[in-house]
């Protein structure tokens, strides 16, 4: 894949990240304008940032995110300001290499990872495509539903995902109950949007969804890829497992929430009442365009285009939720939506939905049948606000698929 | 509660641990013999250390185990009889503190945590008591159970807990569809036992289950704390998640293989034949005995007693399944096994087994009835290897209820 994205990255962007290079040894803290990835710890020392009572230099030097990301946010903003003064003055070219020169890295540390299941589309496509059922689980209408993750196995976009092996019933079409072993035959992508936490929420006092906002530094792209044999098999009573843990990739660049403030969208209306600390009368989404493609021998297939605007639960929801009966939540937790998903077939997140757990392939454009992915597949996707002409967007989140360990 | 259970702590045990105190003011590695708790970062330049090679010193001085539980076998195996002959030659005194006079951190770093269902006498046992049915999930005899757990809430025997906020259904004898929120009316404890890993496991290539131990560093107990009327609404599909992450309790010790190996007895025998990287024809488990209580206004109770020596999956399992995708496995990863039970009902270890969900409650010696925990109820638990006389033991894994937050 030769593409850099510059159009996703304009002035006002100023993502974060984590890179380094030939010339920058050690991994740390960087932005994006275009095609130039601008070191911070160097840039901060220079005029625009005289004045912002926090010692930039050196949290920029760190090889996470973590520390800048829970500074006050008006701190944060005023970095922000500066970055963008530091560029329109051409003074951040002595501190920048091209994209193509440096290795991005994991952005945070991530203590947690939680996802949900936060679309309502995803939940009755996936249903039907298992069960033959459209429904929601009981508690849908009233929260979040969500599980933890695993943090360990989280890598950065470009990391190849190896087909796992694990244990599933043979035919995952017609279930029966011979369970073998091997490399998975159901290995899938989920689209999902992360939210990384910044300022910490503590254990106690009560959170309420509509003041949720001030704990999110930024959100990025995450694929969670998907074992549907070996997560089908092991669901029963205790959740994803193995079908999940052996990997999980994010985009290395994380979008503030003061880049898509301007992009801000009503969330759909809540089809039942719900608790008033989950209330969030000004509840919304964000107007993030998704889509994914799968590169075969070659050829490029769109499997998905779908609007992050759809989601029934936002973040607010899912932090007020999580946080609720006394769980913290730490700098740099990343709290994954789950499933991007419309009801339409192009609009279907995952390939659980689009082939009917592979009951209903699709033709690529190499003319090959999509079941679920075979090794090489690469899996591809994007997303920028608006109709991306403001130049805000959160480059790739991609992934080949190697053959399973012998 | 008074008893420091310095006959858990014998010579042959040399547990692992992580203290402050007012003469050592920077939590650092200590471990524990009778009622003296030794600073290893200073006990460890002495004579008996001579030739050891790892800068012990340094690592002892660090706030987590962490980089200890990571060096090899045979270097804990030095450091653990140099320990020994430096207590014997009586070197320990002058870097001692009574346990009394000491606070208990953390031990780990905990990067990643999962709980596991090892037991078939609690899956059996909890069956029935929500459902009415003893039956196994589909896979429980290809492999452990397990779902991810929470991290930032993991805490230190004494921390107390306080009772979870959440969404549920009213009533939890006779479910309907009214969600409430509220305070957990269905508050729980689970007694467990969990492995730190030490040596971590790389993704890739295949670990089978009967080399595992090389990767556990030791083994602590642990309390899930579990809201069951929060649980019970969130686990369809995904498992628990707010039922549990509200807080997670260990014990401060880390008992190792090293203390343990006496005490190997063998696992219950595979009632079904298991995939080659499962099969592990010498599968053992330890003779841990355990004990819960619970404290109700100064009046103690026992509620189980218990041998670890019944789980069907062994640590050795749950490790080898956790890894055969491709998860790796991090220094200081929280694995534990799921509740201990029996089939006895003084062997049953939480209350949805013992009071089948609460509604066939135990009377307290105080003459209350116990359905689920009250606030203000301390609940207690212990473990020790054989008949206690040979002074290897954990120690207590306690906390105390607190009221929900207003």
């Amino acid at each position: 894949m030769i593409n850099n994205f510059a159009s996703h990255f304009g002035v006002n962007n100023v993502p974060y990240g984590v890179a380094s290079s030939d010339q920058h040894s050690t991994a740390q803290c960087v932005t994006r304008i275009g095609d130039e990835v601008i070191f911070l710890s160097e840039l901060s020392k220079l005029e625009p940032f005289v004045g912002i009572r926090a010692p930039l230099s050196t949290i920029f030097r760190e090889s996470t995110l973590n520390t800048f990301a829970a500074l006050p946010r008006d701190i944060q903003s005023q970095v922000r300001s500066a970055i963008q003064k530091a560029y329109k003055g051409n003074l951040h070219q002595t501190h920048s290499e091209n994209i193509k020169d440096v290795t991005m890295h994991l952005p945070v540390h991530i203590g947690d990872f939680t996802d949900y299941s936060a679309s309502a589309s995803h939940v009755l496509n996936a249903g039907e495509a298992i069960q033959g059922i459209r429904a929601f689980p009981p508690a849908f209408h009233k929260y979040p539903v969500g599980y933890a993750g695993r943090c360990s196995s989280i890598a950065v976009s470009g990391t190849p995902v190896t087909r796992p092996l694990g244990q599933f019933v043979g035919d995952y079409t017609h279930p029966k109950k011979n369970i073998i072993f091997g490399p998975c035959r159901a290995l899938d992508y989920e689209l999902e949007v992360g939210a990384i936490i910044g300022k910490p929420v503590e254990s106690g006092p009560r959170l309420n969804a509509k003041d949720a906002d001030e704990y999110i530094f930024g959100l990025v792209l995450l694929n969670d890829w998907s074992a549907r044999d070996i997560q089908g098999l092991e669901m029963n009573p205790l959740g994803p497992f193995n079908g999940k843990n052996f990997m999980t990739s994010i985009s290395p660049w994380v979008i503030t929430l003061e880049a898509l403030k301007p992009y801000e969208v009503p969330a759909p209306s809540r089809m039942q009442s719900v608790a008033e600390f989950m209330d969030d009368p000004k509840s919304i989404n964000y107007d993030i365009q998704l889509k994914g493609e799968i590169l075969r021998k070659g050829a490029r297939s769109m499997t998905c285009t779908v609007g992050f605007e759809t989601m029934y639960w936002t973040f607010r929801h899912m932090i007020a939720h999580h946080t609720i009966g006394g769980c913290n939540l730490r700098t740099g937790d990343l709290i994954a939506s789950g499933t991007v998903s419309g009801e339409l077939k192009h609009e279907h997140g995952c390939l659980l939905e689009l082939t009917k757990n592979g009951k209903e392939p699709s033709t690529l454009s190499d003319g090959s049948e999509l079941y679920y992915l075979e090794d090489g597949d690469e899996v591809w996707y994007t997303g920028v606000v608006g109709d991306g002409s403001a130049g805000v967007g959160f480059g790739e989140c991609t992934g080949v698929v190697k053959p399973a360990q012998s």
